[in-house]
């Protein structure tokens, strides 16, 4: 009986992944979870890491932790090259893996609309790496204008532009600007709160455009309050080392960060599949891949209108929720069963933190703002995260820095280096 | 006034330099304090950042943070490059900054006794980017582990060698050994305890030299006790990707560490001045440089007799003592008052650890092993720690550690990548 056991690969743990494992526990087959990292990666508070709020710990767990009980599944840390649609399995260089059912939920990153050279100058924020360099560079730039002697240099330093206003956006933009006008200015000698400068630029017409209209004229007052200029309709036209153009604009910054649009990982060149524009595989009504009622394909990768006609969208939730539902239907086919009814996406609402004080959350047709608002984000935040142990922690470090206004993870592991060339400013390159 | 004030410029922030930074506060005098990382470290944890057991927040704070407070201090991210002992000025690649007084605390690194080409193959434990490699490199062979298809393949990728056994290695040995055979097998499902081979290997006559013989003899067998293989008397004559050679035999090891030997940093070279063979630099009775009575070097890099005829050993506590002593001398010397009497090293004995219950501790006449030594170990580590939200951790993390085996630490944030060659194994190269 083990022998045949039915084999579920699931590529990817985020959301999607991790989900749709835990929904075949009960299922009789053999799951196999294969990540290229070994962690899951709670993303909506990857801001927070950026920005030295947060450890890496606090909101990544290994993959084999968050799964360890569930005797029917295994995990590989290793990349996938390719899928066999064929002979179902799956490539890892040059080993393979089989599959009876075959789950894709490899997310998604950002994009930057055919400026592929703009990603050495505007790094944008998906992994926990993305995290840790982002802090380097912001934390560097304060190091290097304590030092710089030119004021033009000093403010270009302190010049932070970041490119997008969804809620990663407002969320960065908040957060630098606590960091910059509030949190460092007692640690450095020749630094002042109003030499640094954080904009937040957006080609569309508001902040936060999958909230209602009230919540995003809330959210840039707020953000407006903490200090950041928003600049909304204005597209960026190109970016370098130097700064950013906005049309005939030209902005001095140092840090650039890229918070705008979302590029769906290679899973449709390995499936051969239709695609949208952002790469995202067009999936039938049980996220299976056409043709393939063995494929499925969940998450940010995958594109489907579920029952009501709603465009599922690229969030956690939806995530969870879809990896579930392909999960359900496998065990259903396995036990022999009916599967689930349509796939019906269930909207939570939307939530978006700026700052110490202020959210914007919409649920229904409930609207909140400011300090309740906020409070309850970080409830929902803190529930979601994996584990108790991760909770408390971020619940101390919160208290903490809500307390002291401190920045508790503002480490720079490597050692600056003048060896080789040295012009003033090349530690912050 | 201000403009005449006396310039100290002190080189590192490590133990040494701190204190000698603290001792100045009320010295009229401007501090400068350069350090090429951004952070003071707390070396006598850092195995338990390469072990998983805590994260690199826990045991290291920003410099500036350490010393915001004082308001003659200012810190620079920089690496010195050179020292003009006639001009009085430090080097920082193009830049120069001037001194009135010089304290050197650039402290000391493991050395390969003339095998430098070693280092790649058995990494040593200074600093948060080390401990943070090695950390992914124990992690990554039980990931690679875990899909080995051969036996000798899996038992060499579970073999661990610890070269070295001061309280570094004999604490890394324990760590290892708690990791490899109780805290992580539950996670994976290919291999067992009995798998991993936890090695300690010593070219002395016994572990923990600095110890008095039954603590040694007390700490061997605790580890023994723990699945760790002791090797006294084997001195390691090769080391390459494949494992290590104890003359004649062979050990066919992925992880080797190494934990034997210190070579301090260049200072000598920078300063001309004489060096023992470990590359220390022989100073006067005050710490200061023979013929340059402005020039201290204090901590790791110092050589020193005591008054007592007592070579200061390079432990945590005699550093915080010689880098206070010389600030002392340097702020009499400004008050025009009298130096401090002839620097005495004050020994408050030894500590070192062996896993989760047992310790080794030495205090003057008194000698503690045990459960009771493990938490008088414990409480001494967390008390000296910096700042109190450290320490709170600290115990939170030791506390749930303790009662579940966990390790809290254990992300690795890079993917890995099959793109490219792919051998099998090479996720662990």
């Amino acid at each position: 009986m083990t022998v045949n056991r039915h084999r579920v690969v699931i590529v990817g743990a985020g959301f999607a992944g991790l989900s749709a494992a835990k929904a075949l526990a009960s299922a009789d087959s053999n799951v196999t979870v294969i990540d290229r990292r070994n962690h899951h990666l709670f993303q909506p508070l990857l801001y927070q890491v950026a920005t030295a709020g947060l450890a890496p710990t606090q909101i990544a767990s290994p993959v084999r932790t968050v799964l360890r009980r569930q005797a029917n599944v295994s995990v590989e840390l290793d990349e996938v090259t390719g899928i066999d649609l064929t002979n179902r399995h799956v490539r890892l260089g040059a080993r393979t893996l089989p599959y009876d059912s075959l789950i894709v939920a490899t997310g998604a990153t950002h994009a930057y609309f055919g400026n592929d050279e703009w990603a050495a100058h505007a790094p944008g924020l998906k992994s926990l790496e993305d995290a840790l360099s982002l802090r380097r560079r912001i934390l560097l730039a304060f190091e290097a204008a304590e030092v710089a002697v030119a004021d033009a240099e000093r403010s270009r330093l302190l010049t932070f532009v970041v490119v997008g206003a969804g809620p990663t956006g407002v969320e960065l933009a908040g957060a630098i600007a606590e960091l910059a006008k509030r949190a460092l200015t007692s640690d450095f000698r020749h630094i002042r709160e109003v030499m640094a400068r954080v904009m937040l630029v957006e080609a569309g017409p508001r902040v936060l455009s999958a909230f209602p209209p009230s919540l995003s004229a809330y959210a840039k007052r707020a953000l407006e309050h903490l200090g950041v200029e928003v600049r909304l309709d204005h597209a960026v036209t190109g970016c370098d080392a130097g700064g950013v153009d906005l049309g005939a604009e030209r902005i001095a910054a140092a840090n650039i960060i890229w918070a705008a649009g979302v590029q769906a990982s290679p899973a449709g060149l390995w499936l051969g599949a239709e695609t949208d524009r952002a790469g995202r595989v067009v999936v039938a009504s049980d996220f299976s891949l056409p043709g393939h009622p063995e494929v499925f394909v969940v998450g940010d990768v995958g594109l489907l209108r579920d029952a009501a006609g709603v465009v599922v969208p690229g969030v956690a939730p939806a995530a969870k929720q879809g990896g579930a539902y392909a999960a359900k239907t496998i065990a259903a086919r396995i036990a022999g069963k009916p599967g689930p009814p349509p796939f019906r996406y269930v909207d939570f609402g939307n939530l978006a933190t700026v700052g110490r004080k202020a959210a914007a959350v919409s649920i229904g047709p409930v609207r909140l703002t400011g300090f309740l608002a906020w409070t309850f984000w970080c409830a929902a935040h803190v529930y979601f995260l994996i584990g108790f142990r991760n909770r408390a922690q971020v619940v101390l470090d919160w208290t903490w820095s809500y307390l002291t206004f401190e920045r508790g993870a503002r480490l720079i592991p490597e050692a600056v280096s003048r060896r080789g060339d040295t012009a003033p400013d090349d530690i912050n390159t």
